[in-house]
């Protein structure tokens, strides 16, 4: 067989485990010297590939890739940056085939969510449209678990962990305040458009009167009154409420609760801040001492406290893609299928890249309850395999022992090109 | 020798390991059951005491007492209460005498910081002012590791850990986005005006160039140009700038900035949060984009990720208190007392409450270094042993396995009391 290189990169946003699919395509090709030459990753994700800007990954020790596994964030750096269009924007692609072409690249991956998939599959149509030979695999990541056709994506189950136990762990805490202090706990979470994490949030209560005691989804218009009566109902009950809201709560004019009015590259608005914002809202109506945390970067980065099961579906997706890849299998994702709930039982599957691309997967109604604050029993099958199980990482000096790799750049071969 | 009974109650706000002192009492004074009969614990603090609701710790299982060891805040509810002056409010004094009274209490554990250091010894005055006897031990608690002569205060160690472990993941996250996105990040944590938690986040960092890369104390005035400069000096070297600020953080006025009057897109004052306002002020300036965290209560109650030597330390002030009060030690607080640095030596000793009351053991000046933005090795050698160890508390479905107490209420034998 031909030995070609494969190009690996990461996309958008990072998370716990994204390096553990790293690890996990990287150490299968290694194991098929025949068919895969090297792994070349792109620093920064797709920008590596424009700009020629190429790591050598057999540079690194088996090792530390193997280290990978347990190190959050994107070892190679990520970029958010999204390819336009092939009709309009012909030049970038053919410079991609030009750096692909002087690296004898024959292999794709790349690893992200919707977005990412989009710019996947318009790479896999480069084979046809300008007859360069190159197989195309999505790997999927994101912590907002919004992909279609996986029973999850690889990045969520470790976020939906971290809420719950950092829900679980805050709601003990104002329980035990609540007597002459703290009335009311607000903990904002990620998730732009889909309600996951916020769901995942709701694990952390088994028994009536757990906390959390009202979820606030993105899915759900904000009505002030329901909840704020809702608030009242739970502390007169319970003596406190534990609130868990996404970032992208918005009224019922479809504008978001917490506009800060900047934007990111892709042209979505730069949120943060609901939290305080219904904190605050409760206290001038009810007069409840409030705390509230923004975990922000904390919960996706959080591979201290990652899912078992995520860090394995995520290395799962990882070999698979490269398992596709040398059966020549164009333009999919790597995916997880669900065989059974409890137990879970899962395996790896694949689907067309032009279904994944771009469609971002809601949280269905079902899922929550018909009052808009909480998640149904349907819910909680589906999320309660996915934070299975603990994957701690090792340890040094009391802090966790994080592998940085040397990130050798390849040598470049063509000229300069600005993006 | 006699046997009584002995009160216990856990005051302010809590921590991952204050039910750890809670068991190492339990446990010690079960084990001395010619000496001390039950122990009753104040629900909601010193409140339990003044108003008999007294919960019966002897109906909890040895089991159920021993999983306290790994449960977060306050198993019987804490306070934020301070006794008044024994001069001007002695019926109050009068009530609580009368309640030891009742129920035969001999020795009082008061599990808390400062302010709770300076109720226990008001107790312990009672002895000689009122004619009643008792020993009153107090057990030291605090995030803030305010408290002086002790080594350092049991929950800091765990809040310690939680916030470097944090920084360091969540500086992970940055670099890797830093390219195309965000380049800035704050973590906003606790200590109002002792820096401690803060320095904390120093330790992530164990290499030049490592998160985070400043560090804004509250016993420095914050300057905003001098902390600009520092920002832009080090998104140009290092690619990105991760930074860690107090909530305590003020202005050479003596104002805390987060109460500074800004206001946030809604025309709100900026609602608590520090964070967010350093964040805004590199936006407005530098035109970084940016991320902030604010962990409020997920820090102090982060159990799962507690310091294996915090919660030693935990168990083992709670169980010298125990053998202080049965030498009769009066007026105490059992303390660490530090032996070596590396590898860490330490044992139990015990300090007179006189000298630790209402004293707040603020940073010194040769722990944070020259500019004002870090900390300094000695600050290093002290903070580094008291991350030491992980103390994972059980799972179940994917959870912390955390003890609800029966917490069965004792009979009450006096009259109703309103405080």
């Amino acid at each position: 067989m031909v030995q070609r290189n494969a190009f690996y990169a990461q996309s958008g946003g990072v998370t716990a485990v994204i390096n553990a699919s790293a690890c996990g395509i990287i150490e299968a090709a290694r194991a098929h010297p025949d068919r895969i030459g090297k792994v070349y990753a792109g620093r920064n994700g797709i920008i590596g590939a424009l700009t020629e800007d190429l790591i050598d990954t057999s540079c690194e020790t088996a090792d530390d890739i193997a280290r990978l596994r347990h190190t959050p964030s994107g070892a190679f750096g990520s970029c958010r940056y999204k390819l336009k269009s092939l009709d309009t924007h012909r030049a970038q692609y053919e410079r991609l085939i030009e750096v692909f072409r002087a690296h004898d690249i024959g292999y794709f991956f790349y690893n992200g969510g919707g977005d990412s998939a989009d710019t996947c599959l318009k790479v896999s149509q480069l084979s046809e449209a300008m007859a360069y030979p190159i197989v195309a695999v999505h790997v999927p990541k994101t912590v907002d678990n919004d992909l279609p056709f996986t029973d999850c994506c690889p990045g969520f189950g470790s976020v939906a962990k971290y809420v719950a136990v950092s829900m679980r762990e805050a709601g003990f805490d104002v329980a035990s305040m609540a007597k002459t202090s703290t009335k009311v706990f607000v903990l904002e979470v990620m998730g732009r458009h889909a309600g996951w994490i916020t769901a995942a949030c709701g694990l952390a209560a088994e028994v009536e009167g757990e906390a959390p005691h009202i979820l606030l989804f993105p899915e759900i218009a904000f009505d002030a009154e329901a909840f704020l009566s809702r608030v009242k109902q739970c502390v007169e009950r319970y003596g406190y409420c534990a609130i868990a809201v996404s970032e992208g709560l918005h009224g019922v004019d479809g504008k978001f609760l917490a506009e800060a009015g900047s934007v990111d590259a892709f042209g979505h608005a730069q949120l943060g801040g609901v939290g305080p914002y219904i904190a605050q809202l409760v206290k001038e109506r009810h007069g409840y001492k409030y705390h509230w945390a923004v975990a922000d970067y904390l919960q996706r980065a959080a591979r201290h406290i990652a899912s078992r099961t995520d860090v394995e579906q995520a290395v799962a997706v990882g070999r698979a893609a490269v398992e596709l890849a040398l059966a020549g299998k164009n333009a999919v994702m790597a995916s997880i299928v669900r065989l059974a709930d409890r137990p879970y039982r899962w395996q790896v599957g694949s689907v067309e890249l032009k279904d994944v691309a771009n469609v971002e997967k809601k949280m269905p109604r079902e899922f929550i309850t018909p009052d808009g604050f909480g998640i149904t029993a349907a819910c909680r099958t589906y999320l309660a395999p996915l934070i299975e199980g603990e994957d701690y990482p090792p340890y040094r000096n009391g802090l966790p022992d994080y592998v940085r790799l040397k990130n050798v750049a390849v040598a470049k071969k063509l000229p300069e090109y600005a993006i």
